[in-house]
């Protein structure tokens, strides 16, 4: 059995060119099929698309009939719709990618439930002996403040004594799921693929195809590039953030303005604001807010969360 | 106001041709942005596409692995992706209209979901002065046996007098809506538009961007282009057939065969087969089968459904 | 042809009461079946339910496991999952409603699709005689600031003027109806209702059941609740969001705060904010906002947008 | 930390009963909140429900409008929804199941995208030590020819070994896991849980609370309680069979007749039918059907498909 990594196929290589009368993107013609890597043996590449952000306007511009031609500027018009949350332009635009990634990170990728998989099946093929350790940088201790978050880096010995486990680990399923396969020239025949497959760890690599719309890669980036993603699946996401702004120039500015630069403030939040504004003394214990709302709107002001609890007059 | 029918816009036509390296296909190309005309007056046109039969097949062996590469022609892989519902390789390809239709028919199509639409907006802009009535050889009495069907064709005279009624009740809702929005020449401000457009009747037209995926189209096709549909989205349908049929001939085919042209046998009608095959006299009464169901089966078997109540044996 | 308005059906008079162990809300069953009026002759009326604030938190604490149990609240916990937009706990809670409504407004609210509904099918059914006329109040003329909404209210005489000649345009429309399916006791026979109704404006009324769970339906909510929305749709969603009052209160709590009473700041607005409090000359023009996004921005800070311009250092 | 397999809550077992108005099933109010055991450490168990066989026939009878009222009975409309594919009406039940099972089996079932899904977190708590290994009467080999599927299954003796194999491996998995956490007593800080939870194998149970509506639950029974699924999840699968056939028992006996035991024939399959009705010799070579296609036709009409090939004219 091969266990090289999966590599794309072949047949992408050879690149026929052919003329089209479709939106077609430079930029991204240029990136397509390429493999761009991720993790220690992951990667994300583009293998197709639809649309661009002319094909934003030209859905909006449906909707809104003679009322626009040439009165807004694509531009204006797009982020007009980004800001008012109209998603459905967005929707209009398609793009498919190939993914290698930890089956870890694949159970959380999959949650989002308006897009279309493909997965390599380990019912049907043997699974490569792919498996992610993390890198030094990336290996942290459980956070005491946050119970689903990364605390401190390990020392660096430390970590590579984890790492090293989790290779071993890694190697002795394989073994397992080679002698289970009966693959090793025993003479006992081989354990069915898919009940072989239960012993490795979610840790080993999967590939699928992966494709979406527009207005739902903006979800998934959204949530996903945050800091409140698990570090690996977040590094995927930043690999296709840098697609986005390849294929959709205009939308992506709108997107980083109105939903990952912007901050929602509630409505209590809103009142201290105005409070605070018309230079009247607050506190946290007196606004409405939990501590950690109050940490959070604090810090959403530019202002020492600390020090903000007893704020004097602007 | 201008009341030309809605046409494609200009910038379509001055056809810009660009290299790609995604999958492109000529016979698709040829109709891209053509509005083919659809009732009296409607139309269907193809704005984009992304992938084609070799996408099907690409998706379908990443889950297979290395297991089929080589293996299988891509067309026995459709085919058999098609007969076990393997319905997930069928969503990689998508497809973008730009449609013309009736309001009562855009209320049919909406309910299905899986679709994203940009719909010209009454609210926003005026509607234009189209109105579908239906040409003489759709214009059918009630049928007697169906409830939700049409039965016998009205005579030539009848049914041109309907359709001089539906005609004449069309132009005195657009003469009241005119008035309502004030654009009459009256010294009265204008009715909001999102009130005025509550007075015209649903056989007015208005248009739409639809884009939905392989799988989804196929769903759409096989309820739509069927004779349980109503004639008039019946008749977008079979354009839209013939699109598909350009664009991916091999999913195609598969799907004329196995969807299409394929008949479900229940339970109690497969023992009633069994027993025509073993020679036994089987009659409704006695099948467990509705006389419907009797009726629909002996059809089936390209049988009479009468004399097929006491066949003897073949 | 009985031209009685639709009503609930009496089956649901009698008023059976079962024991059950599912969770189960006095104030909603109160209402249950409850028929609220909306709008001339629409109503709203909760047909079935599933689930309360408990499900929502049972649900979130299979997610978080051991880690929770006992040490939050419940109203701490929905709150939590509402401010990081942790929609999947939400998702538990099922409601199904009875909805007699205008078809112009079936036509906005069907574009919500995560929901199922059962439409009263004009192709099986004749239509019953009734239209919606909007009452005086609601009669207002096009905004001249806003392309999609309503400006000043008509005069008393004009809106009782246009009200006459919508009303007019119903009762003609319907006699046209009615001779179409020939049921005016003409020879003639008559014409298949699936084409008759085509004549029918979309001011007339149909019914629908209508079930989402309530994470679609709080998103329901928050665009239909809103002041961009058509006036006669959120006549309906204001009734729901009493509904929702009732039978989620900590949930519904928590959407005020964090959804219908927050805003977005997006990244350029947060920089005007902060150099607002640090005592800065900020101006629309130097500012990267438009001048609509900057008159927002004052008004979220409760300030005047005119004078915001050139505001002084608070 | 507690190894004990996670239970059912205990506010479960209080069993609290309320009066509701709402449509209610002594049959399933019975088995409500019971698990019911499903491979070595998982289980099912209904948490809650809405609608029953009467909800479908009160949705389908909103469509229906005055057309059906007593006119039929809700048995044959109930058939006759099944028969047609009106699939909405089902849409209108919903349920809610809390289920445990290995983590390869959830990422089977995680593919059906049209259900709500709240799964326990190993980013927020610590996995139970609970590892699914098959009983000797599932281990079967690799097919030889079915590639996604099982053959014979092993002597007694090489499933033991195996077993103890699988169970070894989990063994020194969790070890390491719990190593990894620093649980052990070391001094070391402990990995954070979203990494370590990395080495575990994908037998490893895990729960989550699932709800789908009586639509998508007998598609996913549909698939998943077929051969050509898994046997794992078809245990699953094979329980909520009788869960469904508890709530719905109409609706059950449909979905069995049309669905489960109902079979497709092809256009060509058809035509061969035809032949074989007509009493007509028809090979497979001739018959425009693959060996396999030929063979399953020939199983669905209960001949011998080897002697099927050259049969004579019944």
């Amino acid at each position: 059995m091969t266990q090289e990594p999966v590599t794309p196929c072949e047949s992408d290589d050879s690149d026929p060119v052919d003329p089209t009368r479709r939106a077609t993107l430079a930029a991204l013609e240029e990136i397509l099929f390429h493999p761009f890597p991720v993790l220690d043996q992951g990667f994300v590449r583009v293998i197709d698309y639809m649309g661009n952000d002319q094909a934003v306007v030209q859905a909006a511009r449906v909707s809104y009939g003679k009322g626009t031609r040439q009165t807004r500027e694509d531009q204006g018009l797009i982020r007009y719709l980004m800001r008012h949350r109209h998603t459905t332009p967005f929707e209009m635009c398609e793009i498919k990618f190939h993914i290698k990634l930890p089956v870890f990170v694949a159970r959380q990728w999959i949650r989002h439930r308006t897009a279309s998989v493909n997965e390599y099946s380990a019912r049907y093929s043997v699974m490569d002996d792919a498996f992610y350790v993390p890198d030094p940088d990336l290996m942290a201790s459980q956070s005491q403040t946050n119970r689903q978050g990364r605390g401190e880096v390990l020392s660096r010995a430390r970590a590579e004594a984890v790492a090293n486990m989790i290779r071993e680990d890694a190697r002795q399923s394989y073994a397992l799921y080679t002698t289970l396969l009966g693959e090793s020239g025993s003479g006992e025949p081989g354990l069915a693929r898919e009940l072989a497959r239960t012993v490795l760890p979610v840790n080993i690599y999967t590939q699928w195809y992966w494709k979406t719309d527009l207005h739902n890669l903006m979800h998934f980036l959204s949530l996903r590039a945050d800091n409140h993603a698990q570090a690996e699946i977040r590094a995927y996401a930043d690999v296709m953030m840098d697609v986005m702004a390849r294929w959709v120039p205009l939308t992506f500015q709108a997107f980083q303005d109105y939903r990952v630069h912007a901050r929602s403030f509630s409505g209590p939040a809103l009142q201290v604001l105005h409070q605070i504004l018309a230079g009247e003394v607050v506190c946290q214990e007196e606004s409405g807010l939990t501590p950690r709302e109050w940490r959070e709107l604090m810090m959403d002001l530019g202002r020492d969360p600390e020090e903000g609890q007893h704020v004097p007059a602007v």
